[in-house]
Formats: structure tokens, C-alpha cells, sequence
């Protein structure tokens, strides 16, 4: 067992985090003097000097709220005594007023990996199997299952057969105006580096969305579209032989492929957290952080995502956009979303979850400036509304909802080839296109989940690691699982989550 | 090949549909001296006397829409001619003013269910596995896999495991007013009558929505909730070895039930149709209405839904209504929706698809006018708001929307074991939890499609059966198929869309 042990973050700050598990009892003394005046769990705050009535709470050395009643030197600050603060005014934040300037590159890093002809490179070869509407799924499923067991034997180059399975296509309002949203991420999905642009589509015939909207550009329809109301499809069957006659060919063509010695800047790494606890934001969002900035300095693309677990800190990144440009594009995407939650009569305080506040989050104020921690310290080059794809190098701000989930379809349309994700709570999320590699927040975690989580930056919090040290590892892991020399747990298991849609429109 | 035909619905029609596939051409005579000016595709609209600019286009007895400009008589009254009326309002409608009178009950016809301790019949013996969070599904469908290979061939009187699979449970606006829809939604799948009462639930942990509110009444946390976070897990293998072995428990329970007699009343029967044409309305949406009154003079619960599809035609269904109360419920309903759509910045005219007006409907008023076809002629009894239960026997009114896979979602939560869903585009939809029998509108769809249509409803058109035949058929063929001696051609194949949740509120 570690010594009672805090962690403060900042200078300013007026509480600290236990870091022991399960949590200090009351009478724990610290080196500095600091006795506890409670039970504090694991993760959950201290405060370090008596904070009155009303004022201000402080981590990460900025405001998490203010005091509900007087707290004690050494008392727990439990969730209910955290009142929430106003979120940011988002029409008055400084823009590009702190553009971090660029870090020197770094050289030499590279990957092997599958080149596209569009000059995106895939991280696995994976033959992708789109729908244009939900009706389809039995049929596909039926197919998909058949091409896997009698047909992928045969292509030892491919590395899976991944169905775009949804709920989209019909029974919704396509013309609404934020119908935009899940068709251009259907559109996007199919354009994903590890489909190598060999994307086919399986359609109905009936259905509001039409088929041929969902094939890259260049793609053509008689050879990319079976449509099951084709009136060339007498029974069942035919249905089944025509998509996999189709399939056959696609995977001919991917099991040509061989992987290429590619640099680093060709990776395109979606960030994300989720199960987030108070460590979140002092052992493995930071050590993302830094693996963050290594990848920009390597010339990748990198996006950190997830509206409301960023929206109470986006006074810390506007100043960080590249330009007033990219720093207005921020605000749009949080304003888009204030009004989103305002329409369905909620707010941002619905995140965050049981678990986060079990975790030792208090509110989602102090799971913004954890999760912000992800972005690393490098400057904001762009900005990407939900399902877009991203269009240039560096860090990118991808807006999405932050649940997983969701965040990870929409990541995934935005051309991501390797995901990173952290959790403190432990989540066995799992992606069906792209590598995951889980990072647990706490060595407990880590150990507990010996088999689902890949890298422990628990080791942080008790000193047996840098954030450096595991940024470092973090780095050289994505590269190693990028050109399949090392398998993610969730890929070891074949974990996947389902492909999850952001429909901001009506169904009908 | 028949001889030319059309097929005229009300006395007081000015337009009637041709019968003849692909198509009649343009000279065409029918024996009341009626002559083509165009080429009239099948289900399409003939002018059975001229229309002038402005005048009412009359079907099914009701105003579709009024002729952008003058049609001659023999014309083709397409699409583009017919312009959308304004939708009933909804505040001037006459409640129950015109309550058919219960017709004589049908005695003595039974099927062979299974009882379940609530009071409700399965149609089937199935071990339902719910999840209170996406972010388990790998986990899940890893357990579920193992399940159904190593244990399920041990117990031969269960059907099969079944996955309540969902994208809810966190990253919701959870306490969000229309929250309470998906909630209730996955409360009720586990209370479907097919799962004997023996669901469980897999959970993470930290979600927003905690596993215990997903159990049925009186089971019992600890032995239905397998909890992955949960600390005595350590390992993928543990959570895997700890979902199957409560599997194990709730296989061995089911297996011991057998099929008893029941009467007919115990059917709880959901109507649908997807990927309708302009037969809908006169061949299988009719002969399931007929069925429908067979099943209510059975004392059977029957559910018809499907808000943008009813809501052109509400002023035929309040009259309808048993208690004004019922007719005011409907109008909720109905007033809802046009907000929701309102909302999303659309509104009804975002259906019909773009098969539905190839199969002949030229807009959702004339789409609507079929598809309460299937409602039969029966009095309303009572009115489910989304993924309520149904609490009585007789003809409901259960508000989803249109989407077939939303709507059958909401069905099953609303208690349904049995769907009848009818289509004339065509479509392969299947549910796992229930059976589904497809009904086609036309005979080429039924003949061509041989092995995945259940019930041929063309032969009305070309006058080789009578509604009144189908309806019994129809009537025979749910009894059969409820009983487990015949089986539909879904679940044949194995055919399962994805359970959708209705989510009107927001994502987080």
C-alpha cells in the first residue's frame, strides 16, 4: 500500500483528490499537516483550507463552483455542496489571443499501413457493407454472416467484414434542415481509410434515402448497389447470392493489397473519454495530452470531441484557436448545442453521470477542464461539425455528443483510423472499423481489467510514471497497433459497439 | 394475363387505380367506354371523369388533394398534379359521435401459448437479455454468442436468446421531459409477454440509467443483473462467465414451461405496413382490418399505430372513438406529433417515401386513407401513448411513429405478441421477439418474393379472393402461427431488424 497520498493540480487550488483506494478515513495526517476531517473516497475532493459560504471552489486553477454551506480545512467536498456556476458567455471569449506556437516536428516516426487511392491511409483492411435504410438488416445480416464464414477464409489479406448497420433511411424527416447531420456521417462512414474505398451498399428500393447517395464519389452504382426490390431478385435467395457475388469481388481486390511503410502524419486519431473519474484529468487525459501534441509534432491529424464535456471550459480553448476564424467556428458548434439542449427542455447539467460523480466528479464543469486535458497544449486548426470529414492535419476539433457511442460514429465518419480512449469507471467499448486503445485512469482499473484495458496511466497518480513516460508509450503503442503488429483487447475479444447515428431531426 | 382493370373504392370517387402490371398504355377501353389518355403505371390513378383546375381529387370517399391543373377524363393523375390539403383540424372534430356497435363475439377459437405469471401468453419461449447501456454490447454479444452455441441446444423447449440491444442508457438528457418515452420503452420490452417473465439485464455501472429500473416488477436485483464494473469481476472472462451463468439459470426455468390451450383473447396482435403502394388501401390493409374484427369479436387485444400516417384521416377515427375521452386521447396523440414535426422544422409531407408515390400514392392524405384500412371497422377503445403497455382487450390506438422498426420497437413494448405487417414495395422485415406475418398487396410481390411473403392479399385485386377470405385466412394463419406450428418466413430465415428506441429528447 502507497502512503496517503493527494494530488493537487494547480497552484490556485483549494482542494486536492485522494488518491488512495477505496478512500483515507477521518484523522489521516499528511506530511504537510493536512488532517481529514472525513471518509474522503478515492478520486474525491479535499478541501485544503476552510472554503466559506459561497465562495469559489477551485481546481485545475479554475472556478468548479462555489460553496453551497462553509467547508472545513480537511473536509469532504461532497458533490451536493458544489453549487453549479453559469456556464462561460460564449459571445465575449478572447479568439486566438494565446495561439500556442508551433513545437519542433518530429522526424522519422512511421507506420505500416494500407494506402487509398484518395491518399488516406487504413489502419486495418476491412471490406465495409453499407445500408441505405434499417429494412435491409435481416438480408445483410443473413449475407454477412455467410461471406464471413464461407468467403473471408479465402482472402487472408482482409482483415474483416464490417456491416455500416443503422437506423436511418426511412421513417425520418430527410429533408429536414438537420437531416444533414446523420446522412453526410452515413456518407462519410463509407469514405472511412479502413474501407479502402471499396465500399458497397445494400438497399431496399422504396427507402427516402436512395442508395446511391451513400457511395463515394466515383463509385459506380451498378457495380456498388444491390437493391433488394430489384425486380431481378426472385426470392431469398437471389438476394443473398447477389451480395455476396458482389462482396466476392471487393474482396479480391482488398486481398491485393499489401501494407506500406507510411509516416506518421498519416494517422488520424480520434480522442475520447468516457466511465471518466477524478483522475481522468491528472493521469490519463494529460498523458493523451502529451501523445497528442507528439502526434501533431509528427504531422497527424488528431480530434478531441464531445460538446458538453467541453462547453465549460471553451474559454481555455478559444484563445488556443489557430485563428479568430477557428475560435468562432468553436463558439458556433457550442452555441448549435446550447440551443439543441435548450429545445428539449434540458441543460448541460444532464452530464454527468452516476459514475463520474461515484468517480468523484462533482459537476460537469470539472469533467470539462479533465477532459479538455485529452487536446494536449498544442493550437486549434479547425474545427469539424458533427460527421464531417476532417480536411487538414493537426488538432481538430470535432464537435459531437459525448456519449461514446455516438462521439465514436461520428469520429469514425470523420475519418479517424485509430481511436484512444480513456476511462476511469472502465468501459469495454470497442470499435468495429478502427483500432481502440483503452488507457485506465487508475492502476486499480488496470489491473482489475488485466484483459480489456491496454495502458495503465494509473501509474501516474502514484509516481511510478511521467505523464512524458506514458505519453511516450501511448505514442509508440498507436504506432505499433496502427500497423498491426499489436492487437487492442477490444480487438483481441472483438468487441464492438453498435454504429450509433446523430439524428438531430424528427423521425417520422 | 387479366383483362384490363381498375379498382374504384368509394361511390363518390372521381379517380380509381389501375390493377394491370406494369402498367396500361395510353387507347386502353374499359367496358364502361372509359379510354386511356396516358400510360397509366400500375397502382397508379386514372381520372374516371375530367377534374378542373382547383377541384377535388377524390379517393376512398375523401378529398386527397385538389389538381394543380385541369386533368381530362382517362388522364394520369400524377404526383405533381395533386396538391397537398391542409391537414384536419384538430380541435373541431366530432368524439364518438359514431361508435360502431360491438359486433358478435367469436367463440371457441384457441391457440397454444405459453402463461405467463402476470396473466399474459407468449407466442414464444425466449430468454430476453437486456443492457441498461450501449457501452456493454461487446461484452454482451460475446456472452450471447457462447449462449446460444453451448447452452441453448440443451434446453429444446426455449426458442431462442434474444438481446435487448439499444443505444440509450448514458450520454442522454435522462431527466429531459420526453426521456420518459425510451425509459418506458425498455421497461416494457422486458415485460413482453415472449419473454415468460425471465428477463435480465446486463449493466456497466456508472451509467445514467441504472439496470434496476429496466427489471419487471418483483424480480430480484441481485439474481437478474449481471453488473460488469462490479469489483468482483476481474477479467473479460469473469463478466462472460457471470452473464452465463445467470443465463444458464433463466434457460433451465424456461425450459420447463409448455405450450397450454388459450383462448384467442389471449393475443395482443400489432398492425403495420411498410413500403406501401396505392394497393395498400384496397387489398391487404382491408383484409387485415378484417382479420382485426375477428380478432376483437375473439376478445383479442388489437394494436394499430403509426402517427404521420393516420393523421390525414383522424376525422374518420374520432367518430370511432368508444368514450369521447378516447377521441380527445387520439387528438393528444396526433397534436403532439404536429409539435415534435414542428419542431424539427418539417412537417407531415416529409412522408410518403419516394416508393410509396412509385407504388401510386400521390401524398400522405392518400397514404393515410389505406393504411387505417387495417384498423378494421371496429369502436377505439382505448389510446397508448409511445411504448405504453397495453391495459385492455379489444382495438387500440398505439401512437408511434411510422418508421417500421420504431414502431415495431414501440409495439413490442406495448405488449404485442404477434405482428401483421403488410406491404406492397415490399420488404424483409422480421422481429426476433415475436412472430411477423407479411401480408403483399399484390400478387407479382408475392410471387416473386415466394419465400419471404406470408399471405398473398393480391388476389383481391384481380378478384380471385374476397377481403372477407383473406381476413379469415389471415385469422387462421395467426392462430397457427401463434401456436408454433407454422412458422412465417422471417422467422425462417431468421430475419431480425434492430430494436430502435424512440428518443424524442435530446443526446448529451
Amino acid at each position: 500500500m502507497i502512503a496517503p497520498l493527494t494530488i493537487k493540480v494547480h497552484a490556485d487550488d483549494n482542494v486536492a483528490i485522494v488518491v488512495n483506494a477505496p478512500g483515507l478515513p477521518p484523522g489521516t495526517v499528511f506530511p504537510d499537516g493536512l488532517v481529514l476531517k472525513d471518509f474522503i473516497p478515492q478520486g474525491h475532493k479535499v478541501a485544503l483550507a476552510e472554503i466559506a459560504e459561497g465562495a469559489p471552489i477551485v481546481r485545475y486553477g479554475e472556478v468548479i463552483g462555489t460553496a453551497v454551506h462553509a467547508i472545513p480545512q480537511g473536509g469532504w467536498i461532497e458533490e451536493s455542496l458544489v453549487r453549479l456556476p453559469q456556464a462561460p458567455d460564449l459571445f465575449s471569449l478572447p479568439l486566438a489571443t494565446n495561439v500556442p506556437p508551433p513545437k519542433p516536428p518530429l522526424e522519422g516516426y512511421c507506420f505500416d499501413g494500407f494506402r487509398n487511392a484518395d491518399g488516406s491511409v487504413g489502419t486495418k483492411n476491412v471490406l465495409g457493407i453499407s445500408m441505405s435504410v434499417q429494412c435491409v438488416a435481416g438480408v445483410m445480416d443473413f449475407a454477412i454472416d455467410r461471406i464471413k464464414k464461407e468467403l473471408l477464409p479465402r482472402f487472408p489479406n482482409v482483415d474483416d467484414v464490417v456491416a455500416i448497420d443503422h437506423a436511418y433511411g426511412c421513417g425520418v424527416a430527410i429533408n429536414a434542415p438537420q437531416a444533414v447531420v446523420p446522412i453526410r456521417t452515413l456518407q462519410n462512414l463509407a469514405r472511412n481509410p479502413n474501407l479502402g474505398g471499396a465500399v458497397m451498399v445494400v438497399g431496399l428500393g422504396c427507402e427516402k434515402l436512395q442508395p446511391d447517395r451513400l457511395l463515394p464519389e466515383g463509385a459506380a452504382a451498378e457495380t456498388s448497389i444491390v437493391s433488394l426490390q430489384d425486380e431481378s431478385h426472385v426470392g431469398f435467395g437471389s438476394m443473398v447470392t447477389a451480395i455476396m457475388e458482389m462482396a466476392e469481388k471487393r474482396l479480391a481486390e482488398l486481398d491485393r493489397r499489401q501494407r506500406q511503410t507510411c509516416p506518421a502524419s498519416d494517422l488520424v486519431v480520434g480522442l475520447q473519454c468516457g466511465g471518466s473519474d477524478a483522475f481522468s484529468g491528472v493521469t490519463a487525459n494529460p498523458a493523451v495530452g502529451f501523445a497528442a501534441d507528439l502526434l501533431v509534432r509528427a504531422g497527424a491529424t488528431v480530434m478531441f470531441s464531445e460538446v458538453t464535456e467541453v462547453r465549460d471550459a471553451i474559454h481555455l480553448l478559444t484563445p488556443r484557436a489557430a485563428t479568430a476564424e477557428v475560435g468562432r467556428r468553436l463558439i458556433e458548434e457550442m452555441d448549435w448545442y446550447d440551443r439543441y439542449l435548450n429545445a428539449g427542455e434540458t441543460d448541460r447539467s444532464a452530464n454527468p453521470s452516476p459514475g463520474n460523480k461515484k468517480g468523484g466528479l462533482a459537476n460537469v464543469v470539472e469533467k470539462a477542464l479533465g477532459s479538455i486535458a485529452k487536446s494536449g497544449s498544442g493550437a486549434i486548426v479547425g474545427v469539424l461539425s458533427p460527421g464531417e470529414r476532417a480536411d487538414r492535419k493537426g488538432l481538430l476539433y470535432a464537435a459531437t455528443p459525448a456519449s461514446d457511442f455516438v462521439c465514436g460514429t461520428l469520429q469514425l465518419a470523420s475519418g479517424c483510423n485509430m481511436e484512444v480512449f480513456t476511462t476511469g469507471r472502465g468501459t469495454p467499448y470497442g470499435l468495429a472499423m478502427v483500432p481502440v486503445i483503452k488507457v485506465a485512469t487508475r492502476t486499480e482499473l488496470a489491473e482489475r481489467w488485466f484483459d480489456l484495458i491496454d495502458v495503465d496511466a494509473g501509474r501516474i497518480a502514484t509516481g511510478q510514471a511521467t505523464i512524458e513516460d506514458i505519453g511516450w508509450e501511448l505514442f509508440r503503442l498507436i504506432l505499433e497497433v496502427a500497423s498491426g503488429r499489436k492487437q487492442t483487447w477490444a480487438d483481441h475479444w472483438g468487441l464492438r459497439n453498435a454504429m450509433t447515428l446523430f439524428n438531430p431531426a424528427p423521425v417520422t
